[in-house]
């Protein structure tokens, strides 16, 4: 097999196989048919165009679909596409699974499991631990799969349990640094954040908002688990409060999603520490496919703004 | 008695009884204490100086007590002010009650009551019917006491039923003149949207925002009390999930505290009719005392504008 | 004939009539020309590609032609798009006519005339009602042909009178929930504050704005013939002030063209009502089309949401 | 007599007539009433407390009231302000009047009335020249005299012909400078701009906004001037509705109150000349009183900046 | 030879030598490659579209090439582009060379430089004068040649040069018009305001932002040369710091990129006399290919505004 | 002497030395002078009024006088006040200094230049470290008096140097938790970023914008010092210029006063810690002196939230 997408450049020859992410037919302006492939490895994504398809071709080449394919990498406004040469179904013969076609977190479910396990074992609040541990429990299996996001960050196989793990770490920091910092209430908070994200988003593969994503979302999903954890473990305490204000506040202000602004030190700090571990995976994620010197594409959710992958300066 | 503050000039003299609202204690700048009372009767407020209170005064003339005072009304800074000749703390023997001095809704709590349970026996959903039933009821004396905010609009005591009438009104006839609006949702919509302001507000009398309505507010106590209904009803369908929705939107955008904006037709319309009776209201009540053909004072809440008083041109 | 192009599904077989709107010619990317047709019947619209056309397509295929189609519907980029198998101009024999494609008021304009000209026969201050109805006068035949928009709103035939006819009947609902309102300036100021559109606006078909309405606006318009009008009846009182003030602050704010915020109670009023109005029939139309539980396209004017064709809830 | 207000310093003695521009009354902290009274003569302000006044010293010292006073320029707040020792209402005696006491433009009427006719006068287009010609004789009294503002700029006795001069010469060097430039348009454009302001504002003394000025503004009064001017002058073609262009849009965007923003490049310049002027004018203004090196007051309308007064460079 | 692309109507046959700016490679829908051309003579730019190009084609159609070409002005979308009907690459034997098909100041490189050191030359503050004239002294072959700016405004050669005469010149009038403008620093301000463009920007032709232009900008460049050559001059005076000032604040606002905002006056009048002339340059560019009486294309730096080129008022 | 102003109820009785911060002369509505206060010790601020005070007072309690102060702490407008009963200047006798009653970093500018020394051993990059190294040896002085700010956070004695040593440690953990960061890069970012302060701010005491601070900042201050180490050190190379990036970025957004937003991720992450440290030390000294269960006053910087001082829930 080779190094993956990731790492190919314009004028290669590829011999191997794919995933089809997405496929969606359009009309040439000879009037014929075509298809766009978005076709992925574990290590990244490429577009290619199926000119002429044949009505049999649409269904054989639909999303979620094995493919082996021989090709070249051109270029198309400044972007990589895969030019078909031939293109074939895979079948059992060929031996490959979906497994292997998707991008995961660098580190192992159960080893997260763990590691977020710790910090609730730490927790000396019971009330606080009690209903973190509960949450976690109730929705482990689908935190483990689910990504973190649609797109722009974490948007991979277990990246919400690899954002949460970052998160904790930078959290343990600051905690060290600032002993005025609720160290409870704070990784609480990060554990819990972004948990609704298993009812917000459909699962790991070809990720869409459900139904209750687009109507209510993950923060007021979120405040009401709370709610009704709570209730069920008969816990009646300011606590509780205090973190649905957390989870509620997040996003930081009422234009970016949280119908409340951050009134506690620790739901501010919650705010920054997610913005932190977002931002540099967006960032490192634009950078991936850039040479040194260049300029990435733009990252809508970084104002537009387009980063340089510059020489690494500490191995001059 | 008088006809009340609202109607009292520069320059009249006054001798009646008015409630505390709020006592605030100051220093001169001839270093002697000093009280500004907030004074209301029924129809009104009006701000007063107590030069060279003892510490006995300071006891005697705090927030919720009835005094009897002599006094003339005069102005400063452009806003009216009550200058004390006499004032003293009532007694059993003066025959008044703190009821008397509290401005409330124009109709009666019990016949808002009646009118909101026919719009609720009108729905033909019988999901929708038993929610709004289920916690119209379960809230129903707060309900009926409740302001409908700390200040702007509606902050009297039964304020919150009074808007909600006047909202249900407004939706009825909406709903006659554009039949593709769903009723059933629209009503619903109207009486679940504000009482989550039963717990986010501390009462009808010198109102303020618990610690509930200041971590979470609202809209995030109605999201999830309208979930906890639908499990203790047993209801689990998609009604749930847009009623969630109308009362999460219904601020209409990210930055006036929705964490979702409406993307529900009846969810949209909900928000404009709320806006509609507020708004109204906010002007009719800057507008009480204002001399015909005179600007208002400022409407923090309606961008600082300043409305006239102009001729009833209808009667011209 | 068929049910019209919105009632048509992607697969369908069409054979019938339609209006050509705009044609607008390209070129492939094997340099040949080719037309883009926006055809419509009266229940909606659909483009078409016509490839490879001759100059003699041009000629014939151009705006305002009713034109007789084989085709099949199909999609493109989530999009209906009419595939023309055969395509031919019509005449005489055909026996079809312009105003039988195009889309108007479900409203007779003599109807909503009648309408109209009650509320100003109403209206009890003499020189409002004069101002009024010498303006309708003016205007009559032009303000009931013409669209209220050239997209988004009322952008059909009798458009702008529907759009005032259903502002009157919000307006007299408002009137009777608050008597605080003044409603000979409200049914004035509902009348004329769009009436500048019959010199802003081109037309009922194929509309565009005019120079008239590029460099000064509806509102700049209105507000002078307002000026003109009590000249010319020599009223000369603080009515016209007002009536001025009711058109020139109606869009509500300076970044949506009000020269002037409202100040007078019944025009931040008028505001509210143009607003739901205009507000509902974009849901109504963006919805038409959209099959229930999906989500209907982006509508600018609305924020760009998206709006949920839910389940009725009240025939559940 | 003294050199001025604006000349003198904290800690002179002053002994000198004032014009009264303002007296306001208020309640001392020991229940005793003081008047606030904003005093000036030709080259600034100044404010004095009389405290501890009678009845008759309300009635005597009133706005518009000339009086005899001795003090000492003492400072509060960091604002200079008089310390009054004695003050007396003076008589036909003092042989003072109003007109003295007056800021005005250093330019006298006549000679700025000459100016803008040369302009008017080298007009080419003859539509162009009779309407401008016509609306500047129709209000060339008041033009003469009124201010360009309320505040913040040419808030003097003719400042408005001052604005107007002042915009003319930098008009004719862009002219110059730029030939692209229609000259016709720019100078009617210049000359008719703020016109509107004679009605708008109440006069050169205690200025306020008229109810029209409040209800419908200076731009909407003289788009509807413009359109009486051509009627009467039977001129009906571009030209008009240019020019009404010109003055709707002069300020450039909706939030600034255009109910158009500039589409004619001569629109375009005509906003930039006047803000160029106006904001040169506020910055002299607020550092007429600074000492060198130090910064001014916060300018509101210049984004509330403070500007420094500093060395001039080009006599080092 | 013609008259030069802008002045070329859709329709008109072209046979005449062009110069490529960009060549940009696409694979059409038929999978074939093409080139796009965009091509230039000194007076305008259209684009260009090569169907079915060889590899040889690829090298020989490429940036900064001389073609011959015959083709036909045709319509695309709106905008004009070439028909291509045959294209060659140029030899010696074409005796055509870059520069004559380069857009470039109306005044000569020289000319401009005797303008620009007779401002220099009047300056009364040495040191000023002498800060001023070492920098353009350093930077003066490069600033001849420079744009001001990648598009938009000034975009050709001597663009720079010929945007700080203009500049100067309304500076003149302005110093003239308002004396308490200090003109040593105003004229400063403009000279040494964009001449930090000479690093920012890589040269007249095909200009694109350098590294250093991308990471500190033009801004900064400048305000760190003015402290070098200060400390070169051995100049250590306030005047230093203020001449920085002018440079860091002439964008008026942080967010135009000014890390502090204008608090001298003559930085705000460096920042409106800048704004003035980069405005009417971009109008007379957007209108130089707009009929009369039709509307330009929308200019993305004027918020997004089109242009009317309407009628010669003055001519009429 | 006592615990310090911070610990200090309402009611309590006080009899100890303070040093005069401010000192401000006001005219009290009697006409008699007074003096404002601003009291401070090392663990606080308190305001007091001297009234009736002499013009001796005024000459003996002015700015950095310590004074020996009987009183008694009460309130005024929600803020705590000091009554004074008796107050006297001291003399050598009382054995009081300065420095004891100012507030400083809780580390030892010793220890802080340790930590910072060693993460400057670290570097890597010979130019980074050697560029890093010289401007901190020459601004050392300085450098580890100065505060970060003249408000908000980090304004006391060695703020400055307290912010980046929390800074650095931050930076660290990141470096060890996403290994694609630069160290050497975000090291001597964060060691730089605000180095420019010690020529901005007028130093640890009643600190103030400097002429410098207030025309160019600390932004352009720097990014000119790094030009100028560079050229001293004939470094000329790539990371000269990322360094001044980082920067001139490190506000974040141009609104922030940034003339560059980051393009360059360590720049990103530069001002994601600096974000992070100044807000967790802006709430904590918002926090300071406010009762658990209540409301801090609101702060400016952090969008004029108030925050609450919740009970600490990891001790519960």
């Amino acid at each position: 097999m080779t190094n993956g997408i990731r790492n190919h450049q314009v004028g290669d020859k590829v011999e191997t196989y794919f995933l089809i992410k997405t496929s969606t037919k359009g009309t040439a302006s000879n009037g014929k048919p075509f298809l766009t492939l978005q076709l992925c490895d574990h290590t990244g994504e490429i577009e290619a165009k199926l000119w002429g398809c044949s009505p049999e071709d649409e269904q054989a080449f639909c999303s979620q679909v094995i493919v082996h394919l021989s090709g070249e990498v051109s270029e198309y406004r400044g972007r990589r596409q895969m030019k078909i040469q031939s293109i074939r179904p895979t079948t059992a013969m060929d031996q490959v699974k979906v497994a292997d076609f998707i991008r995961s977190a660098p580190i192992s479910p159960d080893d997260m499991l763990d590691e977020i396990t710790q910090y609730i074992f730490e927790m000396k609040n019971a009330n606080i631990q009690r209903i973190t541990r509960h949450l976690m429990k109730k929705h482990q299996t689908a935190f483990l799969q689910s990504p973190a996001a649609t797109k722009n960050h974490h948007e991979f196989v277990s990246g919400l349990a690899y954002h949460v793990v970052s998160m904790l770490k930078i959290a343990r920091s600051l905690v060290e640094l600032y002993p005025s910092l609720d160290s409870d209430l704070l990784y609480a908070g990060v554990i819990l954040h972004d948990l609704g994200k298993v009812r917000e988003l459909s699962g790991p593969i070809d990720t869409q908002y459900t139904l209750e994503g687009k109507l209510i979302g993950h923060i007021s999903i979120m405040v009401t688990e709370v709610a009704q954890a709570a209730e069920e473990l008969k816990i009646d305490s300011e606590e509780v409060l205090i973190l649905q204000h957390l989870i509620a506040s997040h996003h930081g202000k009422g234009e970016w999603g949280s119908p409340k602004v951050p009134v506690v030190k620790e739901a501010e700090v919650l705010h920054l520490i997610d913005n932190i571990d977002a931002k540099i995976n967006m960032m490192d994620r634009a950078l991936e496919t850039v040479q040194p010197g260049e300029f990435s594409e733009r990252v809508m959710a970084l104002d537009h703004r387009s980063f340089i992958n510059h020489v690494s300066i500490s191995l001059l």
